[in-house]
């Protein structure tokens, strides 16, 4: 089959990789769209030190499952497989077990490819109203979604997403669902196009000043969005983090210890309420869409994906 | 008066400096007892930048009030002054007002002095059977006792407390009064002697495997102590930083999100539950104290409490 694979931070187009064999518990799933994300684009640079076949946001339709009622649905899928025997799995589900692999980031081939297997407990089928190009987006939209599963969104609360990007977009919608005022702060005016055009109030990082925020979402992916976030948060306020890249960050750690800063680490989210929020209309990411791409022409979409401030670059896969 | 003063990240002993005139608000106390802290120490290298008299920790006697209740009374008190017109001060207290000053931290004259004044607000009667020598430690133990107002500890989370010095002990002894199983971790054998005299678990770093506990308390006062909290944290598990120090740590910040890691900073606590522990005897804190000098000795003395693994020290001071 064809897919994109990634070995020593080094992307190829390959046409002969074998399709996938699902164990008796996975589906085979026939990829029909990918997306790709910042993530993706930090795997290539050497973050996870990841060999395989990239990408983890995905729909696609059931081709093999031993449960014949999943096969010709279309799917999405949440991307951590889980050992299914730990205390963790058994408490937490997949995301947190030791000994899990992660779609396209660590130890299980991915997305960008024509087939791909996961778990059945991982599935989600997508409603019929919603098209390819829509529920490519619930990946990064559960998310986004997540930050509502681990802390009380007040709706007079003032809320920054730093980094108006793909998932900063996602974050500030899902935030101002709650009626909370939600602004997007950028380094430049370009980058607050966007997200004007979606409704949002935005600014750029200069305009605000120290501890204006009671809650700050740093969304920059680069390491230099966490002391910006810090400096943005008020004393006994709330910084999520969601940027993962490849380095380490030099950060002065006394503001959180002084100013008693909680610090919340989000990663991936549930897939059913981001299906909702998409089947709703109450999410709109129509507007995220930069381009498309064949799979055969995955190096060159991985490329455009790179360019500063470019929108969701997807892959049509079959 | 005799004072402690720290100017430049020079400290001197001076014989001559006036006593402070208290504001209408305000309790003149004279100083029976102060301890040294860790923080007093980071100043003298620099830390905040302070010029004034040292030290925050004390036991006093109400010499001027304009409530004639107070005068006489022995108090210890609350080391932030707020402005008490701001929102943060109505709705927070002073430990968070954006125009605070704080006890020989950050402009306002300290405790290593004959003299202090406090608003009688932050003040607390220390009940008759505590000792200056005991009740000296209030301060501190207020800021482990905060810990429990910020956190739900679950008597089964098993949690570690880095850094066996002065403040992780006090620490240690609060958590373990929920019945929770408590681990002191630090760097050499020596450095667990106190806490296993104690009757608190301990062990070296090297001892544990990474994601061993659901909580763990970072108070090693060194940039080095973040990173071997977040190695020793579980996934979904909360970090508590209590360290300032002067200087940046550098940080691989992608656990925090990967395991979503809650990271909480922890400051001052309140007094009244410190006393009430101090006067049940539910915390011990005679095996604390190290040496007792006068504050004519002050310079000594805090050369003294910089030493490795020395424990409190105090300033007999009238």
């Amino acid at each position: 089959m064809q897919a994109l694979y990634v070995s020593d931070g080094k992307l190829s187009f390959v046409s002969n990789y074998p399709v996938p064999e699902p164990n008796p518990d996975q589906a085979l799933i026939r990829v029909t769209m990918a997306g790709i994300c910042s993530t993706d684009l930090e795997i290539v640079k050497g973050y996870h030190g990841f060999s395989g076949i990239l990408g983890h946001e995905f729909v696609g339709v059931v081709e093999k499952a031993i449960e014949a009622d999943w096969i010709g649905r279309r799917v999405v899928g949440g991307i951590n497989l889980g050992c299914n025997r730990c205390k963790v799995c058994a408490s937490h589900g997949p995301e947190h077990c030791p000994d899990r692999t992660v779609l396209g980031i660590l130890g299980h081939d991915g997305a960008f490819a024509q087939y791909l297997v996961l778990p059945l407990s991982n599935l989600e089928i997508v409603p019929d109203r919603l098209s390819d190009e829509i529920a490519v987006f619930t990946e990064p939209l559960a998310a986004a979604v997540r930050i509502r599963d681990q802390l009380i969104i007040s709706p007079t609360a003032e809320i920054a997403v730093i980094g108006p990007g793909r998932l900063g977009l996602l974050i500030g919608q899902v935030l101002a669902l709650s009626g909370t005022p939600v602004t997007m702060i950028g380094r430049s005016l370009d980058s607050l196009r966007l997200p004007r055009n979606m409704g949002l109030k935005s600014g750029l990082q200069d305009e605000f000043e120290e501890n204006s925020f009671d809650m700050v979402i740093e969304a920059t992916g680069n390491a230099h969005g966490f002391e910006q976030a810090l400096w943005l948060v008020r004393p006994l306020g709330t910084l999520v983090l969601k940027s993962t890249y490849d380095g380490k960050a030099t950060v002065d750690l006394s503001k959180i210890v002084v100013d008693e800063i909680n610090v919340v680490g989000s990663r991936c989210g549930p897939f059913s309420p981001a299906l909702r929020l998409l089947e709703q209309g109450a999410v709109d990411v129509r507007p995220f869409i930069e381009a498309q791409y064949p799979l055969s022409e995955g190096l060159a979409a991985l490329q455009h994906a790179a360019e500063p401030r470019v929108r969701k670059i997807l892959l049509q896969v079959s």
